[in-house]
């Protein structure tokens, strides 16, 4: 009963036309869909090991990480005037609300070879709009950078802006290292384990620790507390910046930071069960049309004349070589707009309408009951890859990191190894997670093993709460339960100042949350 | 009226005979003597650039670190059994108390490099005498090794095999990377800043969760706490590793431990201004005739007649060749018996009877007041080197570590940069302490320059009360006043649950302290 495109009713011609309509080029999206592109290789280190999968047709889940900074400003929000103002700004190319600023950092803060002593210029974006100087000097707000450019955190950011002036802060947006233009090797950081192999979450913390100690004393500003922010891999690191460095920093807010999605702490299925559960939630049909798609991807490109027609359907640019390319490529958009369901319209990953998960559905069920799930998936998919409609066709294969040799797929192989399953009560296809498979790939990839237990040896996450119960103080985690990351998250409060703040449902944005009396108690300190 | 060895009197005649007498052999001391010689190469980089020296006839202060763990054992002391008979057993070469173990360890925690990953033989102790394992796993009571062979410090810490049955402990000793036969690249390891570069403070602590965290998985007992206990640098390091590693660690005793020796946060002179007040308390004469030697030493040893005859004095086993030989000889005899100055007889860095320093000032003030003052200087000083007389002649100059590339010489010269000066009015030669100077001579020794303010920015320390104040728990850091390292100590109660100890006035010891309810909260935590 597999129907073709030519089959279709006038209903899906129309969802079908909607994500062709407004199309007008296949030209690379900007920073988000580079990022997307990099992630993407990141979390599928077996891409270059496809011998060892046990499901050749389909790539393992992308795993996804890195995303997502919670308090990313919507231009429909009404607190958003200076960060509005900031992506303005940046996207005209004109003034910038910001300063950039170029630290003199050492390459490795922990030996002492004589590689150890390079430096590299690490980039920090300065605004000192609402920095009070009189009496004291207010406090620093300074964003830790994640895994990309420090300018596009920056003008996604909002909520930093939004309470600067309330505290006469100084923001301070620092960089990762290896990241945006804080490659301490230049082009060839990311050439081979040799210069990559500076690039781990020790060092950032450390950068971020000496930086911020010496920007305040060239501010003459030592007294001046320091909050941090960062949200996702960003967030993480805040909250271990919290816990290593508390000379340094006196409060944390992290947000959509699973840090305890390492080792058994989460189970590995919760991530795509959560996922799965956004999309059941909205439409039982729409989770079991894409749960019933893979099998029929898989039969139907199992031969060239069955991909040349579903290259079609996916309007690919190029026929496409491999249907896991087909899957994968759906996998992304549904998994990442499980991320970024926030219940207003937003640009953050890719331009997008408020309830993206529920848009989705809408699509899938708009389609008569008999059409074809194909169809029906590539449709709600195209509202993640071309809501604008600018799109003409889909770059499926390739793209802009062919080698995968990405700074997250680097990470993701070394120390933030993040076991993801795939349950059969998913809508995605079942995978597993090996340990071997999983450094067999690095290996491959990078010439690299991970080390599997490092991140909770180093920050902890077993127990955390009896752990962090009587030790450390001031870090608030933010967690909207739609985002499947929240699951590897903290959910609970821990003590009296070390808080989780958990939003249920299409609340993925904590900004109004926090302007309350927690954080002031938070700057009381 | 410089008086000679010939015209002093019968009183000086008996003590210096008394320094004498026993002499059996020029042999070198053993493990303490050793370890001291490494010290002294250490905190004198500016040997090796001399040039740079303003008083050319006396060398900087030896500035001697990572000394003392206060819970040495003295065999007079009535709680002392277990650590007795350990100290025993190894004296003899029979069976010891320990088993020791080898852990295959990382080189490199913080990078991913290709050397990163090189495996080393990591040396630690074990005895579990006294663990219990019914209902739950008893605690581990883990000393974090200093700057030296984990089995001497061992045997001189006492206080944990005193304490293991009352708790049902495993009592865990891990040596320091680079120490004893933890040498990750053996023969090879001090060769130069390729190897020494993974040398640091931060690797040890690293190493110190690895290798716990690993341990606990293999003994089935994944849930013991874990308490750390070290003294002096170890101390430091125990401190440390509690802040830093809270889930691998729920408490720490650092003992005598400066962590606050760094930057500008003690002043610089404190720790000689304390070694003088330690001698004054005792006599004023005492204080004066050593505050007096130094000049007249430069004066005789100008010459190589002086030479001679000062070499004489000083029952050189070869005549020195610089007068700054017998500066630093008699410094070092000082200071370290200040350092030491226990109420009972004891041998840890060497042997010595109880108050030892009392018993220097008496010898000085037994000499008629006419009395040359290098002959008394000497006599009192010999009671350090020679307490038990089995020296025949002393070695002034050379040593065991001609090179001074000792491993606490590597790491003053990188990490452990605790500025000292002499004032005016202490009882040594005055000098100062410039960063400038102290960078040209690691860089003529060792090839590296030091990184002035790391330790601060990495652990912390300014305004330590403040930043603990909300932020940590469960360690205890106790000091005797009569230290001198004291100074650069915590000193205060930070909160209720990170508090100070303080014993006054040969009160070396905190064992004693240490088995009341304050230690029984520390463990229920």
């Amino acid at each position: 009963h597999h129907t073709t495109p030519h089959e279709r009713s006038d209903e899906s011609a129309r969802a079908s036309r909607r994500a062709n309509m407004a199309a007008s080029s296949s030209l690379p999206a900007a920073v988000p869909a580079l990022l997307l592109a990099l992630l993407l290789a990141a979390f599928a280190p077996e891409l270059a090991a496809a011998a060892s999968s046990r499901r050749p047709t389909h790539q393992p889940p992308p795993f996804p990480a890195g995303l997502a900074p919670l308090h990313q400003r919507r231009a429909a929000s009404s607190s958003g005037r200076y960060a509005a103002s900031a992506a303005a700004a940046t996207d005209n190319g004109t003034a910038k609300p910001f300063t950039a600023h170029y630290f003199q950092q050492e390459l490795d803060h922990f030996t002492f070879t004589p590689n150890a002593s390079r430096l590299f210029s690490h980039k920090y974006l300065l605004n000192d709009t609402f920095w009070r100087r009189k009496p004291a000097a207010g406090p620093l707000f300074v964003y830790t950078g994640n895994e990309g450019d420090i300018e596009w955190f920056t003008t996604n950011t909002g909520f930093m802006f939004d309470i600067a002036p309330e505290f006469g802060a100084l923001l301070v947006f620092i960089e990762h290292r290896f990241y945006g233009e804080s490659k301490p090797f230049g082009n060839d950081s990311y050439k081979s384990a040799d210069t990559l192999g500076y690039l781990t979450s020790t060092q950032a913390l450390a950068d971020f620790a000496v930086l911020i100690t010496s920007l305040k004393q060239n501010l003459s500003a030592v007294d001046a507390p320091v909050v941090v922010f960062g949200g996702s891999y960003g967030g993480m690191l805040a909250s271990w910046f919290r816990l290593k460095y508390p000379h340094v920093a006196m409060g944390a807010l992290a947000s959509s930071a699973p840090i305890l999605q390492f080792d058994d702490i989460t189970p590995w299925s919760s991530f795509y069960d959560a996922v799965s559960q956004d999309f059941k939630s909205e439409s039982l049909n729409c989770f079991s049309v894409i749960k019933a798609v893979w099998d029929v991807l898989d039969y139907r490109g199992s031969n060239d004349s069955g991909l040349l027609e579903l290259s079609k359907t996916f309007r690919a640019c190029k026929t496409v070589r491999f249907p896991s390319s087909l899957s994968n490529w759906l996998w992304t958009a549904f998994t990442y707009t499980a991320m970024v369901d926030y219940p207003t319209p937003a640009n953050f990953m890719m331009n997008l309408p408020a309830y993206p998960v529920k848009e989705m559905c809408k699509i899938i069920d708009s389609f008569p009951v008999g059409a074809d799930v194909v169809e029906k998936a590539f449709t709600a998919a195209s509202l993640y890859y071309n809501y604008t409609g600018d799109q003409k066709c889909f770059e499926m294969e390739g793209g802009d990191d062919p080698h995968g040799l990405s700074g997250w797929g680097w990470q993701a192989c070394t120390e933030m190894v993040m076991p993801m399953t795939v349950s059969n009560e998913s809508m995605f296809p079942p995978s597993g997670f090996s340990y071997e498979e999983k450094s067999e790939g690095c290996f491959a990839s990078y010439e690299v093993r991970p080390r599997m237990n490092w991140i909770t040896t180093e920050y902890g996450g077993h127990k955390i709460d009896k752990v962090l119960k009587r030790f450390g103080s001031n870090i608030i985690f933010s967690n909207g339960m739609r985002d499947p990351w929240s699951r590897g998250g903290v959910l609970k409060n821990i003590s009296s100042s070390i808080i989780a703040l958990v939003t249920e449902k299409g609340k993925h944005e904590v900004a109004e949350n926090m302007q309350g009396p927690k954080y002031s108690e938070l700057t009381n300190a």
